[in-house]
């Protein structure tokens, strides 16, 4: 813990997919399953008034033991909705897990709070991901004032509930 | 770097602002003022692609001498925004600094990428903040698909270009 970058996870997230590969690539393409955000005690004083709000950005720590902070991944990918295509682009123009810094931005609406316990809708997440901060949604920062350009997303299909294994075949 | 959560730093910003408090609370408060982030050599190949977007996430360090990972802040503070009510909420209700994990999420505007430097508009950071990651804006993910409610957010003013100084009085 003597980097200054270093990071603690605030809870953990529990749903029903335990396989990567058959998870969801996004929650907007996933968004009626319903999952759960587990905080850590120490942190569930820092939910009050989150109720409030019907969307929540989830950033997730995606690192798995294949992960290290030195050994960076490559810099140009195919992402998974590009398989097909088998189209590499630049990470930082994709929204995959496999970046300099594992962390993942998951939009998902909010059912309810019960203690420490978030239950959410727009699972892309499998069982067991470590949540590292939570943020309002809030339309005033998060929404262009226009209709952006969205680069190679423009051009593909996002299928409902596509997972890395559907996209692969 | 032995902590699974460690993070590097990807780039850092430039700049007109040398001082938090006199530094715009949001990137969409404050759409104009441009920046630019300087992408450290290993990591330009991973801009690939980048230049088709209209909006980028900035996800920047707010970490500095007096952040430590294994003290939180105060669970519940009174937001830059709420300072004149002088009203506290929940961390994860705010989009302010003093989170677990100081990590601010920032969209902003592409103007060009040069090499490993991105010009963009919309400046909420001080001059040095590191950056951690970029994400590319995709309307079918990051936009809810109806008007949510954001809490307290949709009860106060959020003036143009608003400073903590600015809020503070």
């Amino acid at each position: 813990m003597s980097s200054p970058l270093a990071l603690q996870a605030i809870g953990v997230i529990r749903t029903a997919r335990t396989h990567w590969e058959k998870t969801p690539v996004q929650s907007s393409l996933n968004p009626d399953e319903p999952g759960q955000l587990h905080v850590y005690e120490p942190f569930v004083p820092g939910l009050a008034g989150i109720e409030d709000f019907d969307n929540l950005w989830l950033l997730c720590w995606l690192g798995d033991g294949n992960w290290s902070p030195t050994e960076p991944p490559p810099m140009t990918q195919v992402p998974f909705l590009l398989q097909r295509e088998q189209r590499s682009v630049g990470i930082f123009a994709t929204r995959g897990p496999r970046r300099v810094n594992p962390i993942g931005l998951s939009l998902v609406r909010l059912d309810t709070v019960e203690g420490g316990v978030i239950t959410f809708r727009g699972v892309d997440m499998v069982d067991g991901t470590l949540v590292i901060d939570i943020k309002p949604y809030v339309t005033r920062f998060d929404r262009p004032g226009d209709e952006p350009r969205c680069g190679w997303f423009d051009g593909v299909d996002l299928p409902a509930a596509a997972t890395p294994d559907d996209l692969a075949h």
